[in-house]
């Protein structure tokens, strides 16, 4: 029998990474109030909104309001994405605990992404990195198509631990590795976990599923088996697939408190506040969100309420 | 590391366990068409419909003109649910391979669903298993509510032993044990299969998971590393859930196939034709199915077509 962790930890990183692939712009004071929602769920991370130029990700155009706005919970850690020392600044000023960097494992993606090779990106990241721990913030770094990239297809463990050892010498405190386009079957994640857990300690992994095939919550199983005890997760399963519209996006939240409390793993989360908070942003959004415990749980729901 | 098996046998049932809960009754030659695409799609057996009485599944009631009409692949083997001496008659003048009998593992849910109790249930279907292998049929038993009742709760490992025993004792070939209602994790998966792999054949067991709350591919992935390698499945994740209108059925077809052969397990089985199936009854429906390689696969099979 496997043995389980006693408790995983989750980031909420619907307002930024669900939100970032959602069409609709939702008003900032409805954000606000969600955002809020969610820090009463008692998840212990909240990445609220990313401090890219609003020209690249008019969903988190209002990030800087977002951040002055929001109620914050001493309980709660709050992170946001950060591109460049512009962007920090911003996110400095608004206020965040941890920034959040990014890098694609895959040299085509990430010159897609951001128009940079991954080695013309190190140096800006390094100074980022630099600049948010002289400003005694903690940095977590995202490491983007660590399995398959929709350019180059299968990245290797090895390309995904060149970037990991970079960010990790410039001083990030962790990286979440990101199935971005949903694509890894469990023996995927095995085969880089194994390179990556030989190599660092697991309190510094996260794991970042995106559920755009229906494998999400298998790998999520997989990575636990394997030791990983932090996810990234996103309320609904918000967020969509840049590359197939009507796709899955993030894993949703409420799936991953499913597997965990069913497994008898502690999160300290609320299933029924993480409910509330994706039947409000559903509505919001307009449609259904694709997340499979949220729509068992809101037939449940519309029958008690 | 884990190894995986060689091959994986799926068994379809969508026209069968897919169709029964849902509200649209198909059209017969629309029926006929969609199960000749299955039979061509490379998967070794199917499920074809229910010799159960018309009142009480209307979406099955045209069972005997579906049986007649379906164009027999030789490949392919065709079962049908058979309640009852009556049912089984039908489904032998109408032509069968497999005759699947059922029975569920919670005497509540077993009243509920057929009004009778486990103990009158036994010797119709002792007769039945019979009358069968008389007529050197195959036999399937289905054993529901493996894990949870929606009137008992939680279900031991002891119980659904106990009607293993009896139905393997009256001669059926194989078990299918179902989360009926797609409430189980990993965990109770590894406490059941650790029971019952100690009594009885692997090859005898098929594992037949419901998706409502996204749980199914992990509880597969957890099956596949205790030694399972039959399952059941519906195309597109047909079917829905009795207790809880809007929720998803069957674990799909088009995902257990993503997750097997991106494990690389052979199901003998091409995804296109599965996909393809899939858009043709989801069309007939009239309604998105809850597969998500579905949802992916289509965005991309409409930039192709």
């Amino acid at each position: 029998m496997c043995q389980y962790p006693k408790h995983v930890g989750i980031k909420e990183v619907g307002p930024r990474d669900g939100l970032q692939n959602e069409d609709v712009f939702i008003d900032t004071n409805d954000k606000v109030k969600w955002i809020n929602m969610l820090s009463e769920s008692g998840v212990k991370e909240i990445e609220y909104s990313s401090f890219v130029h609003p020209k690249w990700i008019p969903p988190l155009a209002d990030a800087r309001e977002v951040g002055r706005r929001i109620k914050r919970n001493p309980d709660v850690t709050y992170s946001a994405l950060v591109p460049n020392l512009k962007g920090l600044e911003h996110a400095l000023e608004t206020g965040i605990d941890v920034a959040s960097v990014f890098m694609s494992a895959s040299d085509t993606h990430n010159q897609k992404n951001i128009n940079k090779s991954i080695d013309e990106t190190y140096p800006v990241l390094k100074k980022v990195i630099h600049e948010a721990k002289d400003a005694k913030k903690a940095v977590t770094g995202y490491v983007s198509t660590v399995f398959d990239c929709p350019y180059e297809g299968r990245i290797s463990p090895e390309q995904v631990i060149d970037v990991c050892d970079q960010l990790f010498d410039y001083g990030v405190d962790s990286i979440s590795l990101g199935d971005t386009i949903g694509t890894a079957v469990p023996s995927q994640v095995e085969a880089l976990l194994a390179s990556i857990l030989s190599r660092y300690d697991q309190e510094k992994i996260i794991m970042h599923f995106h559920d755009t095939r229906g494998m999400a919550i298998a790998n999520m199983m997989t990575s636990i088996q394997h030791g990983i005890t932090r996810f990234d997760s996103s309320v609904g399963g918000l967020g969509g697939c840049p590359y197939a519209k009507g796709a899955a996006g993030n894993v949703a939240t409420n799936d991953v408190l499913y597997l965990l409390h069913g497994l008898g793993i502690e999160t300290g989360i609320k299933e029924e506040k993480i409910q509330q908070a994706a039947l409000y942003i559903q509505d919001k959004l307009g449609k259904s969100l694709p997340s499979k415990a949220l729509a068992y749980q809101s037939t449940n729901y519309k029958k008690t309420v």
